[in-house]
């Protein structure tokens, strides 16, 4: 199967590497050339425009960082190249109302139309451990299943709508936001009491949330560790912000997500917005004096 | 070891038939007669009041159900028939208020007393299973640990401030009440996009949130199964008000569980008082116009 | 008629004086003595105990700083000496639950009780022209009408239940509460925009705000003037926590409300509790990172 | 003085309207035709395009519904035929994000551009008692003002940067929309405790709170009247959703304007998009069991 991948990011690069390893025949562009080289090396070919990646490929993966990078590349020669019947899957967490937009414009065309999210860190891609959410026409989600599971350790089919797959992305992300924002909350008030964080995150992980969404962060929490990123403040702002987009376009309230995005913009206006999105602990902290 | 278990909910039964197959010398009372029958069987001594009861006894545990009874049940005879030196340990969920209150009390009186407040439920106890936070003077803590060890799996030392103890419990209850808003809010927001509930559980908890919070309420929610409620919507209330309580004592904003508040005050105001709290997944549909 | 003024703060003794004035036969006591000096030059008697004052009286007014001092004072002579038929006004503000109990008390002593809580600063007392929100059965509250017309401009009548005149002051002041927050941050935002804040109030209060609350603290957040506190952060936090116990108590969704209760615990964090409420813009400043 | 009117709804055609009856030499132009009968019967010119009223002109005002139109407007004729130092004054409520971005471009052009948005309704601009809030280059703003002062009581110089007009536009709108949410949260609480609505609207309004914004909306809460709308709740969510893109733009947390999104947003889910937004009284309602 041909395919190619544009947005060579750290997400994009991880899974063309894997897809490689697994004998894909894949074509890589990136908007900004210099991405490609290992890729090149491990065998994938170059294309040097989107429409040059995307004409000659039977799906066509996108990693993009956002919705005006994906509109980009769409209108940049992805939806004029792409063959009738071809099959463009959008991988990156994209909003709803842009996913809506580009599913009728490829219908238009005659092309196929998936969005598939990932759940994982491109470590997990490189590995097959990904979890890819995929929602778009029956067929079109069988056609690239042999692909998703090159990548994917599990595979979750949210349904023949696009979008469906887009708001599964942004729920379970701003399910964590607000867990994040929980844990800052509570740290603030163990920590007016005098009581040691670590012993509180044993409570918190050796009881109800071990998992690792409340490991990883009450850890940073307790460390005040939040200038090597995993995910930044300004990302998770992003993405908090395109649930609440989806929740106005399908008249949603959603008030403890409004308390993050609070909370995310004075992270952000106190100079936090390349730090680890844990540093709402640290603004939360502000808030109440502490710091 | 001379024990008294005053208060014999379904907590301070399963205690104190844990500390009676243990070998220990328990004596029992509840306010409202009638609950010591089988504990009797297994070789509990009852006696006819709390005087009574705490008159005799080196270590008093309380589980009285809130801080109205903790304080009956202090002014009604704990207090003033505990020996001194003896130890109240209170294993109820109470307020720092409360607390700090009793702590005064009982050193007045030469008397010592931790807060002890226990994490999971009654099974867990009888199984000697339960988390057990401890907050207090050290020679009392040291005092308990024997006892403590017959009920719990884990004892987390709080520190010398009962009110700390106190603290963790209510922190470990907000974050878990922010937890199933979260869900709640999730939940409403996939339904919206025509996404099955189930596929998006199995997101969450095969992802970053598998521990038994997010595996427990996300299933009550997928289930729409609230009438056979594990913790009811007005008990959830009982917790987060006494947190927020906390948060007014020590100056402290926690936006996130004010959004949590009006939530169970929204469901209460719909009739769901005593349903279990996993029916904020309901209220929130009922806010979204889902119901 | 025989009244008498318990609680001589600045508008207990606001009141007694315009009564004095107006040739009121008036009984005094303050649970602290000192402040009744100048009342008895004007002609007032001081009774030595609060039963004293009750004893003696037909119609009891309490101008009491919260529902603490309002239950020691019932408690502590009021209602034990208090003659049957005659009549308490509780005009502070009160909590609805602190009323309903004081209700029952009273009616189960032949005494009757009226909520009178006032609307208005000191001077306004002394002029006549307070706000007086009686609340009350028919008989008591036609028995206090031509005492509240002589210091009250305006008497709003709320109805039997004393409670619901309690509800009307505690309403009527979150919406206040609620209009500052508002301000706050509609002031930060202007201020991002390196608007004039004196241009932003004059639209303001020239356009759909001219009346006193947009006015008075529109004016004051220009000037930064919170040193000197017409109604301080503390006082604030007291009537919002009144306003969500009530909301508790008849389980009330009330989330403006709660976004200012955090707004002035924040405050209260950073050390304004005895400014002006108007701090509130300061407040809001910080979580912007603009002080 | 030459000048164009470019989006003729109500307020469009008020303006037009006075400026003719003032003797100006007025060009018409509506993207939907139809709504310029009576203005050419007073005398204006009509433009068949968009290019052809900007380019004939000295001035040229949109009126026009969003940021949408605003763009389509710019993009379709406006900014590729205005003369060389023409000036563009957006008189709609607009974002700050819009109002930057075609202050740009028409600066690239070399033209001139003001945002002049307008503070009250079609009948005050045919009055000429409109506020107008005006933000952009000195020498732009005084070529404006004999124009301004024709339609507008008095003009608001929010200084030289026009998205410092839109960002006071969007602050006095959001000042109105949390006293909107107030109302309607006091009016929840004051039903509860079975207050006469009628009388707590003269307590409000007999107080603190006089003025337009609350005389208003507490009389159309009272009477349950949301049918013949004033502005409707979509508009309302509209500029609601202008200030958090504000708020977004340059990172200020605005939780009380996040609390009004969300009861819009409930309102819209339950079918109240076209009704007045005072009809937020009766979406509380419904979040309080109350309807």
């Amino acid at each position: 199967m041909k395919v190619a991948v544009i947005g060579l990011g750290r997400m994009g690069r991880a899974i063309a590497g894997r897809l490689l390893v697994a004998g894909a025949e894949v074509t890589v562009h990136n908007r900004t050339p210099g991405a490609e080289g290992e890729l090149i090396e491990a065998g994938a070919r170059a294309a040097e425009s989107v429409a040059a990646a995307a004409g000659s490929s039977e799906i066509v993966l996108t990693l993009l960082s956002d919705d005006t990078a994906l509109e980009a590349v769409a209108t940049g020669g992805l939806c004029s190249a792409l063959q009738p019947g071809a099959i463009h899957a959008a991988m990156g967490t994209h909003g709803v109302a842009a996913v809506a937009a580009l599913a009728e414009r490829h219908a238009a065309a005659g092309q196929r139309f998936v969005a598939a999210p990932v759940l994982g860190r491109p470590q997990a891609a490189a590995d097959g451990q990904l979890g890819i959410i995929v929602g778009g026409a029956p067929d079109a989600v069988r056609a690239c299943a042999p692909l998703f599971e090159l990548i994917g350790q599990r595979v979750f089919d949210a349904g023949g709508d696009p979008q469906s797959a887009a708001a599964v992305k942004l729920a379970n992300g701003f399910v964590l936001a607000c867990a994040i924002e929980a844990l800052a909350e509570s740290f603030s008030m163990i920590r007016r009491f005098a009581v040691d964080p670590e012993l509180f995150r044993e409570v918190l992980t050796g009881g109800l949330f071990p998992g690792p969404a409340h490991a990883i962060y009450s850890r940073l929490m307790v460390d005040e560790s939040y200038d090597e990123p995993g995910f930044t403040t300004a990302l998770g702002l992003k993405d908090v912000q395109l649930a609440l987009a989806a929740a106005d376009r399908c008249a949603l309230p959603l008030p403890s997500v409004g308390v993050v995005r609070d909370r995310l913009l004075g992270a952000i206006a106190h100079g936090d917005a390349d730090r680890d999105w844990a540093v709402l602990a640290r603004e939360q902290a502000r808030a109440a004096a502490l710091e």
